[in-house]
């Protein structure tokens, strides 16, 4: 860059901006991990992926960059903006006419200059991994995944560009014994983190009813949310809000028992059974709900199980159970969610798949785990123990001893030069290494070690075997 | 879609074009994994994390976009070409004026219609890391990275557009022991996998003083090629290529005792000390390669480590100590490779840090795996017991069990639905379901269910307890 006869000034601010313009940066939305992220992502995705196998779910991964005719038109028009779109390779221009250039019509350009995008979800990557290999499949298939995922959304606190989904789904069976096992999942994953959370049930069969009996189907969403209103603004404000949307003063009346609905689950089925017993759908839903209480019950959960008519999570989507969890102790929304849908495969061609499946929120699970300061210890120890460097004699000696602490499985290190005791030590606090051995002229003579506790201070005089047999126990 | 007055015949086969065309298909190059792949893969990528961190290297992750400013240039011109680019959101030609989209030049156009683009590898992504979280940075900064990465490459067998590496590097120290510590890192890989390699070394230096001393640096590459072909073609093949290559006949004789450098590693250092003596860099890298074999030799490599000349990958790149593995049963190119480079950062405005890294190559390995058949049958198995669901009353009794065998570790499912007999063993069967369950009326009334060994056939009427007992042992 040449810059031309400038004011000091100027040349200054120039070359300030040049040397932050080679700084380099990350994407908006995206972040980088760092170890000690890591190993806390590395807890929550280990804990979930190891309940997830003890309940007899398998993995799978799909590739990030999915097909466009796969992706688009199935997240509504907002989800096709929100789509990356990944520029043909070689000559993309190559299809496009002038004139379409010049009209910039970037809907119609997107499609021509691209043909994949990066998957925005799992679940229709997975539906179009199931109509693939639908001939491999062993149905009822439960698979799980643990993938990022890329939206194109406006970045903000707690919402990323790119973020990690973790879901488990079982297609291939209208079982409700699987709503059943995932409730139990749900609750397990969250007994081994030691999050207290309240499991939230609903079924869409019950909100169907509902707008059945009182003759506004298309008002679902306005009733649900304004009956989770009541314990803040009140049963009176409740009932205007229904009215301003609309609802008849006959229809709102009909909803007070609904909206006033209280007690333990078993009281506010027996009440909806009343209030919807002329809704085949609603007492079909009911009727659900006692089957998954009934089951849930051979083996009580740790977490609260509520029945929560407010829920209505993915309602274009659920078709049965809709599930959620929040976390007790934390403000914060909903960290799982889930539910049941009739048709997955539908929209490539394969109907009658119906599923069930639930998804986790690491990234507000890794918040609430901080918040709470629920880590283990050893969830986030990284090096066990750090072999001071003295020189090059007892550097030998050191690399003699590495092995055998690596063959029992505890992870070492020596620090790479001779460096100054100061930095080798400052090396291992900041790494939190629990332990450092100490190997100089005398340790060698008398064939041992001095093992330090970094936490306690505490120095041993030990033998190699005993050191081990130390930092094992 | 409408179709004016079709004959039968075409609108049949407008018809079968409708249906191809709505099934879904996957980009080129690109793969799914099924969940036997998967267990592989993480079997594979699990032993490869364990021993990382055995050697006391911490994981991060980056985002799979970075700025294209960040990739652009450091590829070579064939990279940059190959990097996968994201197309802007929103309107993405608001900076383009009709004139530049006219010109049609794609290079420039697809700078200004994307400002991201898809990592290629994780080094270029992790000197962007080094420099951004410098001040965080615990140096020597000793980590791991196991990620997917992009190429728009041409695919064709064992080469796709996404694959994962698996990526240790250690930076900000010049200390020889991190070579010597990633050697042992490899070989501790390679023996926990049971695949027998050999494990080539050559130092970058070495190679610069046969240069130097035949006065021809340019043509390191030529003659590195030529060495490589002694035992197919011979030696006076191999000469007459040499001079082909422009090589001066006086300098052809000088290479002699290195194109014939054979005998135990000790021997070819000793033969290369007399032949560079001249040369003050060969002679270092003859120094490096010696404090290597002594430091190995303190705790020696299971598998074979040898001194190879015809080393010669990212010539362009490291400057001191290149390795590459070859599994010895298997014909496949190297499945692990690496060296030391001495400015990874200085792109990015942050001179002065050398680095020494490995990259496993997880396809080839998981080749290499298969063909051996090497993977451990544990970790292959999935679900450990599947429970035959007979009904309603047994599913109860079942639903009642089954937390006892999670509890205790046991991968466990129970068949969501009483489906015939047959349908249910298929299932176990298809995903190698060790044990099956049968809790039928008469293991109800005794308390106890048959346990059945799907690979034995054997049948043993056990109590709860004693069936967890069996599983586990």
């Amino acid at each position: 860059m040449v810059i031309f006869a400038p004011s000091t000034k100027t040349n200054k601010r120039l070359l300030n901006y040049e040397i932050m313009a080679a700084k380099p940066s990350i994407p908006k939305g995206t972040r980088d991990f760092s170890p000690t992220e890591m190993a806390k992502r590395n807890y929550i995705f280990n804990t979930i992926s190891e309940v997830f196998r003890l309940f007899g779910f398998e993995q799978i991964e799909t590739p990030a960059m999915e097909n466009l005719s796969t992706l688009m038109g199935k997240y509504g028009e907002e989800g096709d903006k929100l789509l990356f779109k990944i520029l043909n390779s070689g000559d993309f221009l190559s299809h496009t006419g002038d004139e379409e250039l010049l009209a910039r019509n970037t809907n119609k350009l997107a499609a021509a200059l691209c043909e994949k995008g990066l998957r925005y979800d799992l679940t229709v990557p997975f539906a179009r991994f199931v109509v693939m290999h639908q001939n491999e499949i062993n149905f009822p298939f439960k698979r799980y995944q643990l993938q990022p995922v890329w939206r194109a959304d406006r970045p903000q606190k707690g919402r990323y560009r790119e973020f990690y989904q973790c879901d488990a789904d079982v297609v291939g069976s209208n079982s409700l014994l699987n709503e059943v096992e995932l409730l139990q999942l749900i609750d397990e994953v969250y007994r081994r983190f030691g999050i207290r959370v309240s499991i939230k049930l609903n079924n869409r069969k019950i909100l169907s009813g509902i707008a059945e009996i009182i003759g506004e189907p298309e008002k679902i969403t306005d009733i649900t949310v304004a009956i989770d209103k009541l314990d803040k603004i009140g049963l009176d404000k409740v009932n205007e809000e229904l009215l301003s949307k609309g609802i008849p003063a006959e229809s709102v009346d009909r909803l007070q028992p609904i909206i006033l609905l209280q007690g333990a689950n078993r009281e506010k089925l027996a009440t909806l059974r009343t209030v919807l017993k002329e809704s085949e759908t609603g007492i079909k839903g009911i009727d659900e709900l006692e089957y998954i209480l009934d089951k849930i019950e051979t083996s009580p959960l740790h977490s609260e199980l509520e029945i929560d008519l407010t829920l209505a999570r993915g309602l274009n989507y659920y078709t049965g159970a809709i599930v959620e969890v929040k976390a007790l102790d934390v403000e914060i929304g909903s960290i799982t969610g889930g539910g049941r849908y009739d048709n997955l495969t539908g929209v490539f061609g394969m109907p009658g798949i119906s599923g069930v499946g639930i998804s986790f929120g690491a990234d507000r699970i890794f918040d609430v785990l901080n918040q709470l300061d629920l880590y283990p210890e050893d969830s986030l120890q990284t090096t066990q123990i750090l072999f001071v460097n003295f020189g090059e004699r007892e550097e030998a000696v050191c690399l003699s001893y590495l092995p055998r602490f690596r063959a029992a499985g505890i992870r070492s290190e020596i620090y790479p030069e001779a460096a100054k005791m100061k930095k080798q030590m400052s090396y291992a606090n900041a790494k939190k290494i629990h332990f450092v051995a100490l190997v100089g002229e005398s340790e060698i003579e008398a064939g041992k070690i001095t093992l330090k506790n970094m936490i306690t201070g505490e120095q041993q005089l030990l033998s190699v075997e005993e050191a081990i047999a130390h930092i094992q126990s």
